[in-house]
């Protein structure tokens, strides 16, 4: 059972004074998580059962995209020695799967960056952690983040928690975003809600979007 | 069932690349993450259980001053309007009862801060985040973090991931921490060991404190 | 002959491509950097001949507040050992007019802090680092920061060099700002306007305070 | 005349508590700031007079290489739309000299980057601001940055400047670096030595490095 399936947990956390919902901006981005093929292609040590959450990002990206919502698709490349990753690198081993030019480091079939898209290369979880992604957005007035990926237990939480801590509104996408096992995928949306952002699905992301 | 009492589930992540044992280095520091009555008194709107944990951090603390490793307390503090929090207090209306000169606020008994420490009062979860405490470690040439305080799914995990990104080694000590919840507690203890840093216990601390 | 005082300099930048005019956006902030009274007090050590621009800033900060501009106070605090200041403390032994509780940096008369007003307690040159007053601004959606204070080649120019990173505009107010002498103060106002943000005085940031 | 070139201005400075010398670590890096084509080659927009520094450039990155010091060489890259830039890119319009696949944004004859030597791509002055510089160096135990490159007022500045307040003691090579004017060149070092770092000399770098 997972952390986030007991209504009693809820209740108590809002008492408390978490789980405040955010009001969703005017100017939002879209965030892709590195959607990647390690995390689709079932033969990848990184595998993430990630192919519902692709299919509604792609979605995601067609809509955002029609509506000229700025689009940010990030992945993760380290030279040969993995300098750029620190400690990060050393902690986990799987990261040499993003050597520079590695296949299962290339964006999945349908998510390849269109004209108008901005790649964001990054070395750490968060799409914000040693990247200008905080500044190119404060720069183009952007004020809510529409945040979907793999995996929720690493890289989507991490981008969420920094997207709210740079003073942005994170919308984080459930169904858009995935996990190698359940369990941690379900624990982290329940933080998530609690206390860094809210949970959406990509009918609600879609809405949003259509809004503008 | 929390998410990380499943051994098979360990053994997934490690045959995949996650949950790489760091090597403590020779420079450590204490941090001491928001270790105040909010979350040690069970009055308070926040109470997380914390009190074996305060123990326990009450002897880290004594063991790191007496061998001259420098000692971080962090806090939260927020002045009336609480624009220093940005979204995070929108977010968490719970952070109200950080306004500047809260009695929630106040540093746990046996953890006022001495002479020789430092306090660090931050607006966010992790300790790094809108504060100057990486400059000041890296400055004193430190390279390892020993992370613990409340809470476990908060501000403890988001301490230890920005260490480990700014370069440091985290070591988060699992009994010298808590949160409100076991649940919330075990799932983040889980998702640290296996991508962020290494968990440990209060005995494994004080050997580590010892062999400096 | 400061560097800036040479009109075929100018001409030879713009031809470059530099010095380009940044527009102002439409929510702005008023930063006041460091304007204590080590900087206007004859006696201290760190004596900027700061009157004039006090007088300028005294000015704007009643504009701004009369507008509903939010004003940014920053200061500068070390605790007994300066170890927030890292390699800036050792640098710079100046500093150690710093410590906590010094009359040396309290506010200025004419600048004490209002209710509405948020002081920001910064180590480091940049009203940015180490601080989470970015994060403050684009949670309130700022996108143009006022910049005045001391001194124009140390905190000022870092302040607005970190606002331009940040993503904001920085207008830099230059008879609100000085330095312990002409010539630094020219040669980084000459910087400022080439590669930086724009140049302007107290009377075009009173025009732009009344124009909202 | 050079803001610098007044004797009684560093007495002055000095006599207040500035220009403190730093003393060099155990462990440096070597950071070549830019050292491109745009500021080497006689036609370009952006020519530096750079060829001095860059032959002594190309005699620190052999000595550091031969010493087993890292090596981190910047460049400048935009997308099409140099969003990546923010308000940076609208400041400078001679930014667009570094859309990717400029010629003019290709190292510089004889800093080709060997197998052991990295790579950073940013997109501001400073080689901190939106990279993961300042997490690889804490990972590496790295304490002191030997630094140099174009332009001494630009990203030199800005770069010694966030390596100072990053923890890191900066020694900059007045004689491996280089402006588009003396004036701004000598004006820079000036602050630098009263503030930020240690200027030493090509000299002087060889022997801290042969020291090691």
């Amino acid at each position: 059972m997972a952390a986030n399936s007991d209504p009693a947990l809820d209740t108590d956390y809002h008492a408390a004074g978490f789980g405040g919902a955010l009001q969703a901006g005017n100017k939002p981005v879209l965030i892709l998580v590195d959607m990647v093929r390690a995390y689709v292609d079932p033969q990848s040590p990184l595998y993430a059962m990630g192919e519902a959450a692709l299919e509604n990002a792609v979605t995601l990206k067609a809509a955002a995209n029609a509506a000229g919502i700025p689009v940010i698709l990030t992945n993760v490349e380290y030279g040969p020695q993995g300098a750029e990753g620190g400690q990060f690198f050393r902690k986990v081993p799987a990261l040499r799967n993003f050597f520079k030019g590695s296949p299962l480091g290339a964006f999945a079939t349908g998510l390849e960056p269109g004209a108008g898209d901005v790649v964001v290369t990054k070395h750490y979880p968060s799409a914000f952690f040693g990247t200008s992604l905080a500044s190119m957005l404060v720069a183009q007035g952007v004020d809510t983040a529409i945040i979907c990926g793999y995996s929720t237990s690493g890289c989507v939480r991490a981008t969420a928690l920094d997207a709210l801590c740079h003073g942005f509104i994170p919308l984080v996408v459930s169904d858009a975003s995935a996990d190698r096992d359940i369990r941690p995928h379900e624990a982290n949306l329940f933080d998530i809600q609690a206390k860094i952002g809210n949970v959406i699905d990509t009918a609600g992301a879609l809405d949003l979007i259509a809004r503008r």
